[in-house]
């Protein structure tokens, strides 16, 4: 038995398989959180059909319903590994760990977005936050595990003001140390800024239009929309890195837009908003516009989808039970202008 | 039996009712186009429930599959009458009617839009274009109407450049007297464009973002649209208004942001994209903003907004039947950029 202990919050496709190829590995001992599949998981364990790993059934030795009933476990994690959605706007991560954070902990975000390590700086200024980008297709069907593509990830780390760089890169690497293996593809990638910039130049402009329209990214551009808002948006997107010191190709908005060659792809974004569920708005879009403010870049397109969208997350927010109405709409004597 | 002929094209539950008001005011012969609910009109007629006439059936004398059968018939139209949705991009209503059309057809265009007489001007330079504005709550259920809110209408003509006005107005009358009775509410309007501008305040705006948000008024309030998007468009709604000579009341942007208090309204355009049916996306805002573009009105909240929705309208007509899209999606060369 490893001395290492790492646990995994989110698991879902994605969560489930990085937390197999941690054990798989065998360099750390594995604690799982599950919600909503708890009764079938600590009953059954998990049916796994994947392209990495093969068939199998598997139950992780240690199971725990929330946050709370790990903590409770007394054990000392080495690593925190998130790998749900990122919905800041719904739950706040860093409020949600705490109590599985110590001293020794190494945060690891394998979400979607940008500058996903900004609040965690302050809350937890001694802990090294890595970044993890994920290239897996995977999914859960109620404990059932479908793996599809291999499990590529490209881990680097957010970096923090108040930790020395060499720790930073060290721990990052600790990390991949841990869940590396013969089956999956996790490399260390230094410059993990630039990569999250250059996978924006799609998330934040093509999801964002395709959720917006809840459309595929064909139709997207047969219909103009790629010309006279996905594009103008990328154009921002660049003028955002490049005042962040992330110079992008030249040719990223030409590889973008090839990108779904060949498909009628819809977006994660656009999915979510056709099944209903809250999307990533602010990982994605509102953390790149705060800093777009902060350098003082002007963004009109991304402005105007982040505002239409915030009326698209806030619908999936009441239907969702986030938000409640009053049954009537209240009237108010307020005077608009 | 009256000497004049008067043909509804369109019949829903505003045609239906609008066709019936004009054979109760007895002042001319009645003929209706039906397509959908043909089978079940030429054989049990329309059930009818109405706040303004009661319960009743109603099987019209004359009643026809297509236009083409209506010409057949040999009858001059002195009214020929549109009720359907207005969907130029889908099909040019001026075209179709064309079989119809003799010198003596006023045409009557009983539609949602803007600016809406314009493609008949240039075909039909003969022929009075009567612009009429209804309030009627009404729906179609397969050949059951159910009336919920008086017809009220405002009637006027849409400004054909080749006709004395003298004559627009009279025949605009005209209509008038044939339409109008003791239980509907049909007045002579004569600012048809102020009232249209007025009008479009709300629908290019709330509408229009709305039906791209795909929520009610009250929520895309509650979650920052209104001041962000709706009401910055409505300020460049009242930027060509002002352009074209026509002044809006100081208030209007209050009166509209006020018109559904109480209510969880969701816009006509909205519940559209709800059940995917087309949106009347030209009519509307299309227009508008050819109108804007030559008066040279900068209008870039409502541009973005008509590029966004000109997708959803795309996907809508694909998924209609207007718009067959190979079954896998062909790969170009094309270089973006």
């Amino acid at each position: 038995m490893s001395e290492l202990e790492t646990i995994i919050i989110g698991i879902g496709g994605v969560g489930c398989i990085v937390a197999y190829g941690i054990e798989y590995t065998n360099k750390s001992n594995v604690s799982i959180i599950v919600r909503r599949d708890y009764e079938k998981v600590i009953k059954d364990g998990y049916e796994v059909d994947s392209c990495d790993y093969g068939k199998f059934n598997w139950k992780p030795k240690n199971i725990y319903k929330d946050i709370e009933a790990a903590a409770a476990s007394g054990k000392e994690f080495d690593y925190i590994v998130v790998t749900t959605k990122s919905l800041p706007d719904v739950v706040k991560t860093e409020d949600l760990i705490k109590p599985l954070v110590s001293k020794k902990s190494t945060i690891v975000l394998m979400q979607n977005g940008f500058d996903l390590g900004r609040p965690f700086f302050d809350k937890y200024p001694e802990n090294v936050i890595v970044s993890g980008v994920s290239h897996i297709g995977s999914h859960n069907n109620g404990g059932v595990i479908h793996q599809t593509q291999n499990d590529k990830s490209l881990v680097s780390y957010f970096e923090s003001p108040t930790i020395p760089v060499e720790i930073q890169e060290k721990k990052t690497k600790d990390f991949i140390d841990i869940y590396s293996n013969d089956k999956n593809n996790c490399t260390y990638f230094p410059d993990g800024k630039w990569y999250r910039y250059r996978k924006l130049v799609y998330n934040a402009t093509l999801n964002t239009t395709c959720a917006l329209t809840v459309t595929d990214t064909a139709i997207n551009e047969y219909a103009g929309g790629l010309d006279a808002i996905s594009i103008p948006a990328m154009k921002e997107v660049i003028k955002i890195a490049k005042a962040d010191g992330v110079d992008l190709p030249d040719d990223v908005i030409n590889s973008v837009c090839h990108s779904d060659d060949g498909d009628y792809f819809s977006p994660s974004m656009c999915v979510d908003v056709q099944k209903g569920n809250p999307i990533e708005l602010e990982s994605i879009l509102g953390n790149l516009l705060v800093r777009g403010k902060e350098l003082k870049v002007e963004t009109p397109v991304l402005d105007t989808l982040y505002s239409l969208l915030k009326v698209v997350q806030y619908k999936l927010k009441v239907k969702n039970g986030y938000i409640t109405l009053p049954e009537k709409r209240p009237i108010t004597d307020k005077f608009y202008q």
